[in-house]
């Protein structure tokens, strides 16, 4: 594990467990994403998680669960069992645990109060019973739900229980346990960011940042993470000093953006069809597409961003030939002559619906995405991907993908997209 | 926990712990995806899971959580931490805590050696390694890669140690430990079913078969889990006697199959594309589509489906109004008077695509998908769908969703997969 690895030569290492509780989980019904979001909150602060349990709402798996992490850990925080029904259980459970009383607690009633009012409703008698809590806990305000999360310390361990659902536990650890830990603990600074990548594939793109990947300094990590049609590299670096680790990081990254510019697209979530989409918008010009093989894919991303409308013009999805020739005006010759999948026929698909759609630019694609349909001279996954520019002159490049049909679709997507951002960023 | 509570009633409750290695887990890196599924395997069996660990591939790590478990639980599944650079320290790990030596094992040889010939590879001295297990285990066949699972029987218990690779892992739990559990304990008859509903939201369906749901015998349970566009039933029903339970099922199954007949499009993983696919072929009949505030979602989830050409023609993606018009030919008059979200139009879009692409059905969408261009007598969510038929005659409906445009996208395609369903399965 990179970043204990590397803790272990800076700060000394704060161990953190993680328990769920939920039978939903124990059932597989639900999967837990609170854990795997929490344990990267966690590793992101210089916390090492050592454990993740999920268990059932019950006093003796709440007590031993409880008698393990706090003889093994700094922090425990816990998710669940605090739902209006079970409420009672848990909360007794952990007043029981820490030898408390269940009080009405002033300040959590006024919280949920105070949220209450906002949305206009009274406090019910069951709400105010919501702000009885252990006498021994802090409680920590939640802006979403009327459950309070509950802070217990105990020979120096921290305690913490929150309610399960997603975003009421969210903006707990973010606004209210991490700030709180790092008032308790010194952590080493760690610092991340995802490149997005375009154009070439995980073991290429490996070779091409080889150098700029072997001089990283020591308190840096790479990760290569591939998905179908795009390389995201997340890099990592950890420090003690905010400032110095920032201007190094900053440095780094700067070297990676100056090797590859033409294959990155963008940064953490971003999405190359919103890029497409404000760079259009920028220059007020206009799309449209001719799909064969991506069969309306490259047309649903770019109109599932918001506003698209002022841009996107639509398509013509061509998926039997006649289509093409009749609606597209590809010429009959070119496609007895060259095949559907050639330079020729997805040149004249992206002419043809810039013309009959009347927009500055086209994307085309044509290709065998599978899982049939396959040649010895055009294999399954091999693609034609055009693009018309304002002044008619059409890029038109080959691709060979790979066997798998909605992978290739979706590699087709993404680089039609990244051929048009290079070209619109062109000038 | 319906069914534990249940299982309480018939036979005594198996307890099973799931224990996961793997610092990817720890750090937030992956979600713990195998946990899920083991836990939904095991509790289908009728195998009460009572606790799930992730922790960290250290020997004392293991050590603790292995006394935690053998203390409580009657079965312990283990995964990971038996990848080929650690392969050593876990499996070392395992033999000492089983007061065992590692030894060659033919048996695991034998397999590992089958794997390879059949995939025309030499076995290395590393992969020879592979089959050196602790003596007093059982090996399991993992037929999808090199480390086998082991069986182990301490005091009672048993305790199985895979490799955490998915696919790997699930052949084992699937194949091997799950028929050998049933050997070795008796579980009750778990049956399952997911039926698919499209038409109505959660509320609505409750109230039309509060009478059949309400009559459901006390070992069945049904859940509903909505998604956009779509509710999914499933019910579930325990029994001692496989026979009459099945008879039982089906039996409450049928009950509900002619209640909602045309709300059901299908079970389990089913699609709807995919069953429009299959009735269009075998109909030898032909479909294009016209999709406005859908954008090409509808053309793409035919598309994704392999050998769609043979009766998908193609879509004309008519963003833009004078599309609908140049194209479409919808008449300008009924965009002047009536809007582009209207029934009239969305009817001339689907005539127009079924006549330009010469095909025997035809979808058209048109709506307002959001956030913006909503209007008080059209609100965002407003969405009229159309289907016109071999005969030119044309069902149009409107229906209003919600707020969230890439929700409306995708509940607009369903409705109109499902519309066009029913009318394919009309005669």
């Amino acid at each position: 594990m990179f970043i204990t690895t590397l803790l272990n030569n800076y700060f000394c290492v704060v161990k953190a467990e993680i328990i769920n509780i939920g039978d939903e989980i124990l059932i597989g019904q639900i999967v837990n994403t609170n854990a795997s979001w929490m344990a990267e909150q966690l590793t992101n602060t210089g916390i090492e998680v050592h454990r993740i349990s999920a268990i059932s709402d019950k006093k003796d798996e709440i007590y031993k669960a409880l008698d393990l992490a706090i003889k093994n850990s700094d922090i425990i925080l816990m998710t669940g069992g605090l739902g209006p029904t079970k409420d009672d259980i848990t909360k007794q459970t952990l007043a029981d645990y820490f030898n408390a009383k269940l009080v009405f607690n002033k300040e959590a009633y006024h919280q949920v109060k105070e949220l209450f009012e906002l949305r206009g409703f009274k406090v019910s008698d069951i709400n105010k019973k919501q702000a009885e809590i252990p006498n021994n806990c802090t409680p920590l305000q939640n802006k979403n739900g009327t459950a309070p999360g509950m802070w217990f310390e105990k020979k120096g361990k921290i305690i913490v229980s929150m309610p399960g659902v997603p975003f009421e536990m969210k903006d707990l650890i973010s606004n209210q346990v991490i700030p709180r830990l790092r008032e308790k603990f010194k952590f080493n600074i760690i610092l991340k960011r995802t490149i997005l990548t375009q154009g070439v594939g995980e073991s290429h793109l490996a070779e091409i940042i080889e150098n700029w990947e072997s001089r990283l300094p020591d308190n840096f990590k790479l990760a290569y993470l591939p998905q179908p049609g795009m390389v995201r590299l997340r890099i990592t670096a950890i420090g003690i000093s905010e400032d110095s680790l920032q201007l190094e990081f900053e440095h780094e990254i700067d070297k990676l953006l100056a090797l590859i510019p033409d294959l990155i697209f963008g940064i953490e979530n971003d999405r190359l069809e919103e890029i497409i989409g404000k760079l259009l918008a920028e220059k007020q010009q206009t799309l449209s597409t001719a799909e064969s093989c991506s069969g309306g894919y490259i047309s649903h991303l770019i109109t599932d961003i918001p506003g698209s409308s002022a841009y996107f013009k639509g398509s013509v999805i061509a998926y039997a030939n006649e289509i093409k020739e009749q609606v597209l005006k590809v010429k009959p010759s070119s496609l007895n002559e060259f095949g559907a999948v050639s330079k020729e026929v997805v040149s004249e698909m992206a002419l043809g619906v810039k013309k009959l759609y009347h927009t500055d630019y086209a994307i085309a694609t044509s290709g065998i995405a599978g899982p049939d349909g396959g040649s010895k001279e055009k294999p399954v996954g091999t693609i034609w991907i055009a693009i018309a520019l304002p002044n008619n002159e059409v890029i038109a490049k080959k691709y060979l993908f790979g066997e798998h049909r909605s992978r290739n679709i979706r590699k087709t997507a993404l680089t039609a997209l990244n051929t048009l951002r290079k070209e619109l960023q062109k000038e």
